[in-house]
């Protein structure tokens, strides 16, 4: 039985209260085996934690990992002229092969940024799946159907694939990888086929994810079409559960967000995105308070432009002020629990908190840094001054993915000059 | 006569594209002496700029540098509350001391994020500007004027102290110091102070710096008082000038952004601080289209929490957008310029643009990360993705402030020690 023991640090605690312990991981069970005062715990392995806080690895709810490889290839666009005009013309040159290469070099991101988890939608997901194998990271997956302007062999096909994706790969990496059904969104999958295969996801038990009320213009077009707003529309052909959770619900209002809470389907608040795109504000003050569970996920590269969660707390809390118009709304804690626990309970992880039991997926971060002097509040740290860069070890499932800032899991260098190299391919094919 | 090559890198010219090129800077003048191809050009001594992007260095246009000692004291509050129950009460305890000791460790983090220039409001500014001068950064400095709340002999005191540091103080620091007369906002100087004490400025020549328009809060007092838009009350004191800027600028309608394009006045927006405290977004590109003079500031560490300006880059795009309705509002190259060409103008300094003549105040950005990766604009990157944790080194003056990440004008450990010390004390002195 081989241990690991995380010394001489401070532990954030489930109760967001920080104390001086060590924390001892299982690399058999996978699981925090104890919490405990300084010096009373052994392991095989040591984490020097000193100067440190230990927190629970953050929970990216939702992006599309392999999106790196269009990092800043078009910024300053609004989302439909941005997929249409850039996006979808470089996603149609996409093989294999370069989503393995951009998501590599996504999960490496995210492990030197304290991410253990996450939750993706794209394509080729076998290629995702083993690349998060790879990593030892955690994550839920799927493939992302898309039926306007196919015809009805292909819209089928993209339906038929993501189930299958979903019970194929599920529990794939030891169990790391769970999966979802995700039709994309409201407007891109049309409703005869949401009312054929919703049902055959529910009664297979898969999650579901999807896209909806990002913007403006994909909550008119329903509202004209079927005479009710998007979510009412999605409850009524069952897409509303507990097993559900929708990415963005900028555009929700109040009989929407009691529709999340009274179904429990949760929500993937994505706030970068939603600047950048200039979607809008979500209301997630309201969310909260109407019991809604809100994760926070990064989106994809090219609409943020980074994977660095602590950016999208900091980013979560000052948009969420702003849509509120009230500075204590979304305050340092609430976003902190966003990041981590709300964010497992979304993807149905047993993660995002440091306690005995629970999944050993931790963090941590070096203190010792100026923008992070003095130490008044280290949860305020957190939330408002803390970046990715200043993480120095990240363990998932009990294993240290990064020691002292140096990445275990992959040839870092590797993975930066092939995704170099598959980025000026693509543009290349796609006559960028 | 020293000379020092920044070699190997790309360069970010005065026009956005980016060349490879070296840099020959002149130790003696301060200044830029040569742009050029690689290798075409000999210092006697190099800072190696390989796989690095070279900057024009940052300017920070509007920050309370000593409030580091503040950071995460008080969050998640609005602006009139903050100021009342939380940081007033303790800037009542600071000693020069702490100030002193506050500003270095403010220094410390814009040299380690590669801004070499600020423009700051504050008390005990003799402190500052040594801590400046030692720093080798440029400054605008000023000691801010309150009168509400004081009898008349307080006010005329603080006014005449504003007046008297920006006369005493201008040139120091070999130069590096320029100096502002300070009045605190429209709203915490009684009219009759302004109308005497104004007046006096501008005979003097002397540069003016005021917060305005921060709040709905501060608009109204105004309009009820006055019967007049704050900035329309300000132009008829005769503060609005060439030579005048403006802190926030966030609730400002169509007839105030023409009076500051009409008068020349700039504005140092300040995005993190206005979302934090739920001010409100101002219209930037609008102020940009008006042809106002926009830079981008951090606000004090209390506010934000940290001094980092590529964070302020991306939130001024990112609220810059949302304020817009609009996702090619406030485009990457536009916030680029706000934090260079634009923060060098309001401040008064040759600086913000590295072509030959210009002052030698530069940054070296480490492309090679993964967040960084591919590098398909690097405009972009700065805008969206660089941290200022990817810096690597610091010019300013021609003088090298950090080199390999290790800063060389301070002892950054003491500085960190000093100011939690200090932090410590004076959260016990307001029993806090």
């Amino acid at each position: 039985m081989s241990e690991l023991l995380v010394t001489g640090g401070q532990v954030l605690r489930p109760d967001l209260t920080v104390e001086r312990a060590d924390v001892l991981v299982s690399q058999d069970s996978g699981d925090i085996v104890a919490v405990d005062d300084p010096g009373t715990l052994d392991g095989d392995d040591e984490l020097d934690a000193s100067d440190g806080l230990v927190i629970p690895g953050l929970v990216n709810a939702h992006t599309h990992v392999a999106m790196t490889l269009l990092r800043g290839l078009a910024d300053d666009k609004p989302l439909d002229a941005w997929l249409q005009e850039d996006v979808w013309p470089v996603e149609a040159e996409l093989t294999a092969d370069d989503i393995r290469a951009g998501a590599e070099l996504g999960l490496v991101e995210m492990i030197r940024s304290g991410t253990t988890a996450l939750s993706d939608m794209y394509f080729e997901v076998e290629e995702i799946a083993d690349a998060v194998d790879q990593a030892g990271m955690r994550a839920v997956l799927g493939f992302t159907a898309v039926t306007v302007g196919k015809d009805d062999e292909a819209a089928r096909s993209d339906l038929e694939e993501s189930l299958d994706v979903a019970r194929k790969l599920d529990g794939a990496a030891d169990g790391r990888v769970r999966t979802t059904f995700q039709p994309h969104s409201l407007t891109t999958v049309g409703e005869e086929y949401l009312r054929e295969f919703v049902p055959q996801a529910l009664e297979d038990d898969l999650s579901i994810h999807l896209h909806a009320n990002e913007t403006r213009d994909e909550v008119t077009p329903i509202v004209d079409e079927h005479g009710q707003r998007p979510l009412a529309y999605a409850d009524n052909i069952g897409l509303l559960d507990g097993d559900t959770y929708v990415a963005h619900g900028v555009h929700v209002d109040d009989s929407e967000i009691d529709l999340l809470a009274e179904t429990g389907t949760g929500v993937a608040h994505c706030p970068a995105s939603n600047m950048k795109l200039a979607s809008g504000m979500a209301p997630v003050q309201d969310l909260l308070d109407a019991g809604v569970t809100v994760g926070i996920g990064t989106d994809g590269a090219a609409s943020n432009n980074d994977l660095d969660m602590f950016d999208e707390m900091r980013d979560a809390a000052m948009i969420g002020k702003l849509a509120a118009d009230d500075a204590s709304a979304v305050d340092a804690g609430t976003v902190v629990e966003m990041a981590t626990a709300n964010g497992a309970a979304l993807l149905g992880f047993d993660s995002g908190r440091i306690e005995t039991g629970a999944n050993a997926d931790l963090a941590v971060i070096d203190l010792d840094a100026p923008h992070l002097t003095p130490a008044h509040d280290l949860v305020s740290h957190l939330a408002y001054a803390v970046h990715g860069s200043d993480v120095r070890h990240t363990v998932c499932d009990g294993e240290v993915l990064m020691r002292d800032r140096t990445v275990e899991v992959f040839d870092e260098q590797a993975v930066r000059e092939r995704a170099s190299e598959h980025a000026a391919s693509l543009v290349e094919r796609a006559g960028d």
